[in-house]
């Protein structure tokens, strides 16, 4: 049977994250790969697995989240992204499809994955801006600077042991990873984006690294102690673990490694919605 | 006692409009103003009317609607945004404050206000965009001509009889109103925003200017015809009542009928949001 990879994307804001939850006595939790599975449901027949390659957690978006399913599907592969996404509710859509290899694992086979945090200072922390994507940026009462960030995300580039930016629960069997890229822009006054793409994210790693860039953006940590506070593998000496709602899975990438991972995203990943605000 | 006049913003996705409304041997509904007098009755310990400029439909959205209420208040003026902010849900702001004169009346003495709408196009009807601005933005599966939109926009301007313009049960006297500016923006690719400023508008008339507007852009009525439309005074040949996600009330202006209308916007009206994408 054929093999299908989608990209999907999502408001997390009313979903307990991506992976499927069927405490026992009670009712499912409403989950990205619940609804999609009970999307893909109704369009075949029957009940496929539909695997995805991040488990977002609740409240976390994504514009490139990765999930493939093996399956004889009647509907021809470039009208399947309309076809699941008229019986998907509102807050998802699968923006493309395509076939995949047999034995392609959206999870293992990924080389690099790219997530962005979105912060915004709001002068006053008790009336809270910004109000019509309060679900999607995360609202600080610091003032940051944002040119001590961008020295400071450089510092982040290269292969180590990331545990000092892990939640200490992260059950992963080695913590060494590669971050290929770690950049902050301003794409409105007061607004900062961080984006960090990486081989592998240990758990809330993005969330810890854009809690430390806020740190050092208040001044409260310096640029230059971001090595040291990697090489210390201490999780108390970076920053907080921000928020979900301010993060954004962009894009998986899974071409060869002999590739540059930053300019060969497969076609429909994401990129439809550079033009959009988010 | 001294009279407040409020600058108030908020997402209306999860409101029934404006207005206060307590059915009999009902639950109240979730309103704006309701919520709104809520939290100035937490903070002055007593509950005063707060009455707003526009009745904003369930639905329409706001970053410049105007309300006023008389009280005394403990709190300095330049604090009671925060203060009334701070006791409101996520979804509503108090953006500014200011004394007004003992007679202020923000519907009656309201000289000009100005409305957007916003559409985009999506390719696929049943696999809509946009999803992370979807309570926002009105989806059509029309290409639109935004050329075609703009000279017929500027067919809109002067005063005459809107009837054509108002939906049939429209309730006021007279339905001669001035448009002052009426223009179309394409922000980004494949979206258009219509905004339009008048001394009042009837019953629906922005969702059915912009349904109008919608026909010139896919080519089903010519730019050329928008004045011999007003001039019938037949609703009927106007175009269709966009839904109202689409729509943000903008601004109030309340100066001098000698000034300028555009250039003279209250400070804290809606000049906060320009860099904030909505």
């Amino acid at each position: 049977m054929p093999r299908y990879r989608l990209t999907v994307a999502y408001d997390g804001t009313d979903f307990h994250g991506w992976q499927r939850q069927e405490p026992k006595d009670k009712p499912a939790l409403r989950t990205v790969q619940g609804v999609l599975e009970d999307a893909v449901a109704d369009l075949l027949g029957r009940r496929v697995d539909v695997t995805g390659a991040s488990r977002t957690d609740s409240g976390v978006h994504a514009v490139g989240q990765v999930a493939a399913f093996t399956a004889d599907v009647r509907v021809p592969v470039e009208r399947l992204p309309a076809a699941i996404s008229s019986r998907l509710p509102p807050d998802v859509r699968v923006l493309h499809a395509e076939t995949a290899p047999d034995g392609f694992d959206p999870i293992s086979d990924a080389r690099s994955k790219c997530y962005r945090y979105t912060i915004e200072h709001t002068s006053h922390p008790r009336n809270p801006f910004p109000l019509f994507d309060r679900n999607f940026v995360f609202a600080t009462p610091y003032r940051l600077d944002p040119e001590r960030m961008q020295a400071a995300a450089g510092q982040f580039l290269g292969t180590y042991d990331c545990v000092s930016f892990a939640q200490i629960n992260h059950g992963r069997a080695t913590t060494v990873r590669t971050i290929f890229d770690c950049c902050v822009r301003v794409p409105a006054p007061r607004r900062v984006e961080i984006e960090i793409s990486s081989n592998g994210f240990l758990y809330n790693m993005v969330r810890i690294v854009a809690g430390t860039l806020l740190e050092v953006g208040r001044g409260r940590i310096e640029p230059g102690a971001i090595r040291d506070i990697a090489a210390s593998c201490d999780r108390s000496r970076a920053g907080p673990t921000l928020p979900p709602h301010g993060l954004c899975l962009r894009w998986i990438w899974y071409g060869a490694r002999s590739e540059e991972h930053r300019d060969n995203r497969p076609a429909g990943q994401a990129l439809e919605f550079e033009g959009l605000p988010e």
